[in-house]
This record gives C-alpha cells, sequence and structure tokens, in this order.
C-alpha cells in the first residue's frame, strides 16, 4: 500500500467509525432501523450536529428536524455550496446509506476548519431528517422542505401506531405549522453535491472505488393483471387451455429482453403472485408488477411503450384478459455536465481510480433529484461492497473508499468556483 | 328434439334430480363437501343403499363404509362384473364428479328389474366410500381396500381436528382391524367399468356427449427452487442479474413447449412463488412446481427428461442455482382394448354421438387406476359443461349427457360377455 492510499485508508477508518457509532441509534435493539422523529432519530441529529460544531460549523435544525451546518466562506455575501444527505434508514437497513454524504462532507469541513481554510463561498451540510420515509410513507420530505416543495397534506399521513406526521413533529418539539421555513432561499445556492453509496455492484465490477452519477433515473411501476382460465392440470389438453401464468410469464420475458437493450435501462419484475396456486390447477389468474428505470425520460417511455406493447400482444395471442394500472411515476433527473466534469477531475487527479472517471447514471433515487428543482446538482458514488448489496445489513464501504471519497470533495471544494445565477 | 333425444332428456333428469338430492348431504350448509366417515357421509351412504334396493339389489356395507348393492345373474356361479365410482368429494366440489358413476348404473340395473331381466353375470355396484381423501389426506383408500392393497398405516392418520382415522372409522361403527375383509376375490371379477364426467373441455368443444377412455394418465410433480441474486431493481444492471424470475419464466415455457408437443402429454406450472417479492427488489429466490401426466410413462419420461434438462441449462446459462424434488407419482394405467371396443360399439348404436365414437386419456385419476391392478377396466366419460370445469360448484352435466350414460351403459350390458380368467 503506497503513502496516499495509507492516507486514505486511515481518514476512511475514523469515517467509517462515526458511521458505526450512528448506527447504534436505532429504533430497534436487533439490527439498523432509524425513522423519522422517533428517539434513536433525535440522538443521531444530536450527534451529528455535535460532530458539526467540533468541524467549525455553526449548526440550525430546520422546521422538519434536518441538521443544517454552515462554514462561512471567505466573504460575507458569497453564495452557499450544498452538500449533504438523508439520516433516515429503511427498516433493516445499511448504515452507509445516506450517511457517507453527511459524514464526509463533515470531514471535509473540519480538514478546512483544522488550517482556518475559508473558501470563496459558504459550505452548509443538510442532514436531512427524512427521505426513506420509512415511518409516515414519505418520500424526500426534507429535502422537499429545505426545497420549498412539500406538501402540507403530508402531515396527515400516519404511521403504522396510528399517530399522524403532525401529531409526531409536535412531540418531537417541531411545529408543524412552520414547515414552509425550512425552505431556503434557491438565490444562495451555488449547486448542491450529495455523497452516497453507488447500492449497485457496477463500480465494485470494475474495480473502481468512486464514479461520477450523469443522471438521477426516472421510473415507472405498473400493475399487470392477467386473467385467463383455470382448470384441472390433468385434464384440460394444452391446445385448449388460456394459462395465465404461462402468459405472465412470456411477460417477465418480454421485459427482461426489452430492457436489456443496454445503456441506463433497466427492467424488474419484482412481484408476480398466482392467485390460488395449487400444484395440481392451471394458473388463472396472475398479478405481477413492472418496473422500469432509465437515465432519461424518452429511453424510458420508448421501452414502456414497446414492453407493454409486447403484453397486449401475448395476452391476445394466448387469449387472456390483460389489465394495467400505473402506481408510480417519477421523471429522470440530470446532473449538471459542470458538476459532473469538477467531480470527474477531482477523482482523476486524486489518483484514486484510473483516469478518465467512470461517469455511470443512478438507478436509485436520492434527494438530490428534488434539490435540482431549484439548483444544479451534481453526485459522487462510493463504491458498495458485498456485492453492490444495500438497503440491507450487509451494505458495507471500504476505508479506503470513505477515505478517498473525502479526498476528492476536498479536492473539489478547493477547486470549486460557483457560476452565475445556477438557481431556478 | 326427437324421441330417442327425449328419452334421454328425461332419464337424465331424474338423474340429476338424485345427484342434486344427494348433494344436500353435505359436511357444511353452505356449499358441497362430504368427506369421509362425517355424519353427511353416512345419510348418503344410506340414501345409496336405498336406490340399490329400490332397484332390485342387495346391499352390504363393506369393511370401510362403501356401499355395494348386488345384482344376481341368471344362474348361480356366474362371474361379476363390477361398476362404480365414489361418493366422498372435494372441498367445495362438484355434485357429479363420482356420484355419476354410482348414479348410472343404479339406473340401469332398475331398468333390468324393472323388466326381470337377468344377464349371464351379476353385477355389482360399488359406491366407494372414500376416493378424494380430502379429509384424512388418503386417495383411492376404499377402491384399494376392495382390491386388497390398502396399507393399514394410513389408519393412524389424522384430519385437521387430530381425529385418526381409525378413531373416526369406529365412531362410524366399522371396525378398522378387518379392513382387510374389504378385499374382494378378484377371480370373481368379469372387469370393473366406471362412469365419470370429463372433468375437461374435450367433449364439450367437440359436440360430443360420452367418451371412451384410453388410458389413465400416470404423472410425477415436482418442486423446483431457483436461487438467484436479490438486489435493488434500479441500480442493478440488466446483464449483472441473476433474476431468479426470469429463470422461473423461461423453466415455465419450457414445460409449456415440450408438453405442448401432442397427444395425451400435458404439463403444468401450477405455483409459483417470488420469495419476499417487492416491486423494486430483483427477485432473489422462486419456488414453482411442475405437473407432469401422459397417458402412457415413456412419453411422459422422456419429457420430463427434456424438461429438466432444459431448466438445468437455464439455470447454468443464468447463473442460478437450481433444486429439485419429486413429491409424487404414479404410472399410467391403460383401459383394456376389448373394453374400450364395447364401449365405443355401446356409444355408436345408441347414435348419442356420431361414429366412431370418441376415444380419449383420463388426465386425472380414478378408482379405475386401482382396480386395474385386479381386473381389467373400462372407462365411459360424460361431457362436463361449464367449459370443462371440475372439482368445483360450477360443475354441469346436461340432463341428455346423463341420459345418454345410461342408454349406453344399459346396451353394453345387455350385450357383455365376460371373457375368460381376466383376473390377476
Amino acid at each position: 500500500m503506497d503513502a496516499a492510499s495509507r492516507t486514505r485508508a486511515s481518514r476512511g477508518e475514523a469515517l467509517l467509525e462515526r458511521a458505526a457509532a450512528l448506527a447504534r441509534h436505532s429504533d430497534s435493539p436487533d439490527h439498523y432501523t432509524r425513522t423519522y422523529l422517533t428517539p434513536a432519530h433525535a440522538a443521531a441529529a444530536r450527534q451529528i450536529a455535535e460532530w458539526m460544531r467540533e468541524a467549525g460549523m455553526a449548526v440550525r435544525v430546520d422546521a422538519v428536524g434536518s441538521v443544517i451546518g454552515r462554514y462561512e466562506p471567505a466573504r460575507p455575501g458569497a453564495t452557499t455550496l450544498l452538500l449533504g444527505s438523508h439520516f433516515d434508514s429503511v427498516r433493516n437497513g445499511g448504515r452507509y446509506d445516506g450517511v457517507l454524504g453527511i459524514l464526509v462532507p463533515i470531514a471535509c469541513v473540519a480538514k478546512l476548519h483544522a488550517r482556518a481554510e475559508r473558501l470563496p463561498f459558504a459550505i452548509e451540510v443538510a442532514a436531512f431528517a427524512d427521505e426513506e420515509g420509512a415511518r409516515f410513507q414519505t418520500s424526500f420530505l426534507a429535502s422537499r422542505a429545505l426545497a420549498g416543495r412539500l406538501d402540507p397534506a403530508v402531515l396527515e399521513r400516519r404511521d403504522g401506531d396510528g399517530i399522524a406526521l403532525a401529531q409526531a413533529m409536535r412531540a418531537a418539539g417541531l411545529d408543524p405549522e412552520r414547515i414552509g421555513e425550512a425552505r431556503v432561499d434557491a438565490r444562495t445556492l451555488a449547486a448542491y453535491v450529495e455523497v452516497h453509496i453507488e447500492q449497485g455492484p457496477v463500480l465494485l465490477g470494475e474495480g473502481r472505488s468512486l464514479g461520477v452519477v450523469t443522471t438521477i433515473a426516472g421510473g415507472t411501476r405498473h400493475a399487470l393483471r392477467v386473467r385467463g382460465e383455470s382448470g384441472h392440470a390433468g385434464t384440460v389438453p394444452m391446445r385448449l387451455r388460456h394459462d395465465a401464468l404461462a402468459a405472465a410469464a412470456e411477460m417477465v420475458l418480454a421485459v427482461e429482453k426489452r430492457c436489456g437493450a443496454g445503456g441506463s435501462l433497466v427492467g424488474t419484475v419484482g412481484i408476480l403472485r398466482v392467485k390460488d396456486g395449487s400444484g395440481n390447477v392451471i394458473p388463472g389468474e396472475v398479478e405481477l408488477t413492472v418496473d422500469i428505470r432509465a437515465g432519461d425520460d424518452a429511453t424510458r417511455e420508448a421501452a414502456e411503450a414497446e414492453v407493454f406493447g409486447a403484453c397486449e400482444a401475448i395476452a391476445k395471442r394466448r387469449g387472456v384478459g390483460l389489465e394495467r394500472t400505473r402506481n408510480h411515476h417519477v421523471r429522470a433527473v440530470p446532473c449538471a455536465p459542470w458538476l459532473q466534469d469538477r467531480l470527474a477531475k477531482a477523482i482523476e487527479e486524486s489518483g484514486a481510480d484510473a483516469a478518465p472517471a467512470r461517469r455511470l447514471p443512478s438507478g436509485a433515487g436520492h434527494d438530490a433529484m428534488v434539490l435540482a428543482e431549484v439548483t444544479d446538482v451534481g453526485m459522487l458514488f462510493v463504491r458498495c461492497g458485498a456485492g453492490g448489496v444495500s438497503h440491507n445489513p450487509a451494505e458495507t464501504v471500504a476505508a479506503q473508499d470513505a477515505g478517498a471519497a473525502v479526498e476528492v470533495i476536498l479536492a473539489f471544494l478547493r477547486s470549486f468556483e460557483p457560476r452565475e445565477a445556477t438557481s431556478r
């Protein structure tokens, strides 16, 4: 291991220790789950605020409970570069998802602070209070509030115990009437940059520590219901069958084939249920989901049209009924090319990976999708260990990769020059 | 409607009324379910015995509760032609399944008795007490007992309430120690003939009332477990996936394709379960069943070898694991050609259907499979209405078809000449 690698690994170790410490603030004693406005969530917020203050930042808690640290610029009145991610988790999740995007910029600011280094822009690190939304079935709640895009109707959502979100906010010392105050003035923002674990196997498979996100994929999820004719598995000749499962199997393969055409396009049938399935009964009805995502909406929409056209043709040829309902839809968000280029340059100059830096789309959604509505966004992916597993306790990040992320973001900050009028 | 059709319909109406009356002896007030040794089962047995006596038969109840009516031959010492089927049902079943094969021969004997017509052989009508085995998970219990093929170990089986079969027999006035006494002397049997609803759509689709069964299909059922790699539906590129459901979908289609080669071969995937299925998760594990049946074992075994070979190849190509377990296996039973010919001749002479009579395999199992171990067997299928639905309250038989069955079996009886030494 060379000197640069040793430095990265040792920086990374410290960061992984913080991730481990933060994961101990969990709603469950058995595994890591941290949902919005629980005691563990409040404890994690206090810990994050403490680390921010140690790094020389002034800390505020916004109207929805996000913790925001500010490191002042060299000159007052400069714009603000916002970095951040979320500190809530899915149930039984991984300790780096979200948290990495808070700990890396805190570590960077700590370095600047240690050398009393001020930059020509303010740095704010946002630890978003709720992104996964596991407790109230919300999504991107905190970044939406910060971007001024939160629908107050979410305040009426209830958790599994029947507690309303507004009620939980009051119990946590927050005022649901004031969620509008979380909004930042977009004109003050130079950009938003999010560091995140990749949550997939691409960097791992290619032996790279880091990647620059090109776009955050848009996606749709449809529910399909195939209605055939059930019957006795022994007595109905094959040519007289209208087997709902055989039809659904062809649809599964149609999704896989069309979405395997390359690029950022992916398609998944994650749920397939045979109604009243029995070993000696021809399936009469099958439900399945079709999840299609791509880095650009035109690619995804073209794939959807072909996939569902193929499904209709399969249903028609087999004499089965097909119903389809769209349950979810989000448009793709491109990362700003100028931010991609600066992040790539920082990776290339760090020597952490062979040049040129790997650029790749994000298949998962991130707070950056919401911030993109008000400013330019960039994202840095960190290699995910353990086969690329995430949303799972097996999620891992190597110390050296975490250290490389700190090194790259620090270099990015030192060379960052705010562009004019990037706000929307 | 011509005179013959009117006669058939009116004979059939009487028979359908008996089926409706018998279905009122049900374990449930809501639907027709009649399982072994329940009060409804005993009441049905009493009703059947009464109809047998009205038809001029001497009635005995054997050691397992089957009701057997005997119509004496013209001369003592003649062999016995056995006809019959079962009077237990599946849960929420159809009223003709089994019962038709009891009511048709009773109606035929009633005709002979009304004219004091004796034949050169005895006729026995067996109403088998348990074939579906819904209560104790037995199969062909009563016909096995009559054929001397019942494993006494079944006496230890328990129903859903924990009641042992032996205990239920005692409560119903039967002695489980004496089940061996149900065995008949195979040397006295000329043949066994079973009338049964087709339970499939073949005769319905071809506009035929009746069919002659060529073979009763053998079959196997296997459980397959496909192990791939689960992952985030958005972040794992298609080329890096090992999707257990996509692999299983190919297997479903491999079963359908190979078993659709024609003839009596059928193949069905009736159960397919995605473990921990979620719309945004690539399936990591899938369980499915593969049921393959054919009129002859060589055809079935060749298909199984190819289907499972194809499944192995699919698993290998996709890098997923595949485990397979055989849960069920029964060999095919041919119906005796000479009995097929006589039943066909009776159909052709009746004019109920256009000649030649339709011959077709039975995909479902019947008591005849067990009797085939001790004597030659023949089966007459009666058209199943409502799309061929059976094991379901929607099961129907047209009055005219039931009447045609009575007419054909009566003609068959009148022309039947026992062959020498058909016992095994």
